[in-house]
């Protein structure tokens, strides 16, 4: 499992907007906690809200600890003219992390500089971790896994406002990172569509370990078990996580499933009932908690109108967690 | 995808019976053509009835071009005493070719002497395949998918002996191979269980390509989608291969699922339901052709009756196809 030190100097490079550093916004709104602060280009034009903008010799000497590449572009390639900020944190003694498809030591001057100066080079989206297969082995604790009916429908940020809404009900909540933008939010996780396919359930069970009877694991889905291409990744996941209570991520402007025009979206009944199908081989008890929607598309009146519609189809809390909090979602834990 | 030069020689090493040399007895029951003989150390006292046992030097002078390392042993490193004879085999120009965990140029003696000699090592166990993530897309010609109960319940040997069955009936049939021996078997394949999670059901879809509309890929499985280690690997496999039909393979004697006292088996309707469920995503035409059992713990007579309850029952063919054969279970299909 991938562990990063923190505090983190977020790096925006040249970021003209939220979208073009998705990562470094994540952090930033959901652990702020774990960051001193920013860094952009000078031509970078996005500014982050409730963090300082830090030159990066200003950082280090704040004890800064890990300089985390904020951006994501099409491509998953370092740009090269990031190359020279990278640079200035490895020789000021910052690790550097990266959830890029490319890895870090694919660039030759930052391999030689991170082994000059002793710093690690983290690549999220890439495992390295020894792994052993799954035990089916239930651990003690509650595990919550948000599952979805397509990929990116929002899992990850429903994952952490769960955390947070537990956190804020005075229940101990711990987020479990699955991906490469939840690792960094996290600093640790397993990005579960880059370990081997045997493991898959075996590393889900690694970094969702035994914990006090009464405290949560919130663990971040991946894909949805009615996507051709990643359902085998969504299933090995449901079955290593031991879901409790699964939460149906959704996103209703859906027309299709996410790159595939000819695989329409199941309904939400359907797939709420297939995860628990297919989740009941693990934990005989899963149940679902409610449904998580992004209703961005809609006007607010369309969208409650909405949620209340399928709440009462599905006899089951529907929220919008960005716009209407996901207290609903944990009702009946606390 | 690997692709392994013909004709083999077989390595049986210091096998002392067909267990320690599956790997090498499995390829000369299926494929002896793919193969000019066997080599055994001076201490093997396993004899392979149907190959002529050869010095590496007069394969390599009738023209071997893989010496493919025919055992298994518990941890899959290669044995010291298994060493010098590779070396030979490289020195006389023949690629290697390797189903076991460690990898061949681990062994930096190995690893030299294919570098001087210009040869290839295969370590089948392991994917270095560009792989892309899954289309869900359809494919010409017919699919059969072997699929199980459980894990090691005959899924590699009942997709061989249905190729051979098909192709005795006049039909054009290809063995797909998806696990280390399969691959080693055929000459080519992936082995699933070995790729990164993103490209199961991708790396499925790029083995089983488009083929003439009356032809035949059968499939090898991996697992069950009732294992709580592996079914994500199952269920990328029966999404990647848009099944038109499964084989539903079982071992009537196991207790309980492999490795994991805590899970019984499932029974067989229950599997078969499930399969045709899930696998419907990528083919609504999915139907099971009948069930492939692993009689061997039951005397023939019982063998028989057994078979022909599950038969009644389920409303199947059902077959032991060591004993009884295979063409049951192609019947609708010529």
């Amino acid at each position: 499992m991938i562990t990063l030190k923190t505090p983190y100097l977020l790096f925006t490079g040249d970021a003209q907007n939220r979208v073009n550093a998705k990562t470094a916004t994540g952090i930033a709104d959901f652990k702020p906690e774990n960051c001193l602060g920013y860094y952009g280009l000078p031509e970078a034009t996005l500014e982050l809200d409730n963090l300082p903008k830090l030159s990066i010799k200003d950082a280090a000497a704040q004890g800064a600890k890990t300089f985390v590449i904020g951006l994501a572009n099409s491509g998953g390639f370092i740009a090269d003219n990031w190359v020279p900020a990278i640079l200035e944190a490895i020789e000021l003694g910052l690790d550097i992390a990266s959830g890029l498809h490319k890895k870090l030591e694919d660039v030759p001057e930052i391999k030689n500089a991170a082994e000059k100066h002793g710093v690690s080079l983290h690549n999220v989206r890439h495992c390295t971790t020894e792994l052993v297969t799954g035990s089916g082995n239930k651990r003690t604790g509650k595990r919550i896994l948000t599952v979805g009916t397509d990929c990116s429908v929002g899992k990850m940020y429903t994952a952490l406002v769960t955390e947070k809404a537990l956190n804020n009900a005075g229940k101990k909540a711990h987020f479990v990172a699955t991906g490469q933008t939840g690792i960094l939010v996290a600093g640790s996780g397993i990005a579960i569509d880059a370990v081997i396919s045997d493991f898959i359930s075996g590393a889900v069970e690694m970094i969702s370990p035994d914990i006090p009877e009464d405290e949560f694991q919130v663990i971040e889905g991946q894909g949805s078990l009615f996507h051709p291409s990643f359902a085998g990744v969504s299933l090995g996941l449901l079955h290593g996580s031991s879901a409790d209570y699964i939460i149906m991520c959704h996103d209703p402007s859906r027309e299709h499933m996410r790159h595939l025009p000819d695989y329409p979206v199941v309904s939400l009944k359907e797939c709420i009932e297939r995860n628990i199908l297919m989740g009941s081989l693990t934990n005989p008890n899963i149940k679902c908690l409610g449904i998580a929607c992004n209703t961005s598309s809609m006007p607010e009146a369309d969208a409650k109108a909405y949620l209340e519609k399928i709440s009462n189809e599905l006899n089951l809390p529907a929220t919008d967690p960005f716009r209407f909090g996901a207290e609903s979602l944990i009702t009946e834990l606390c």
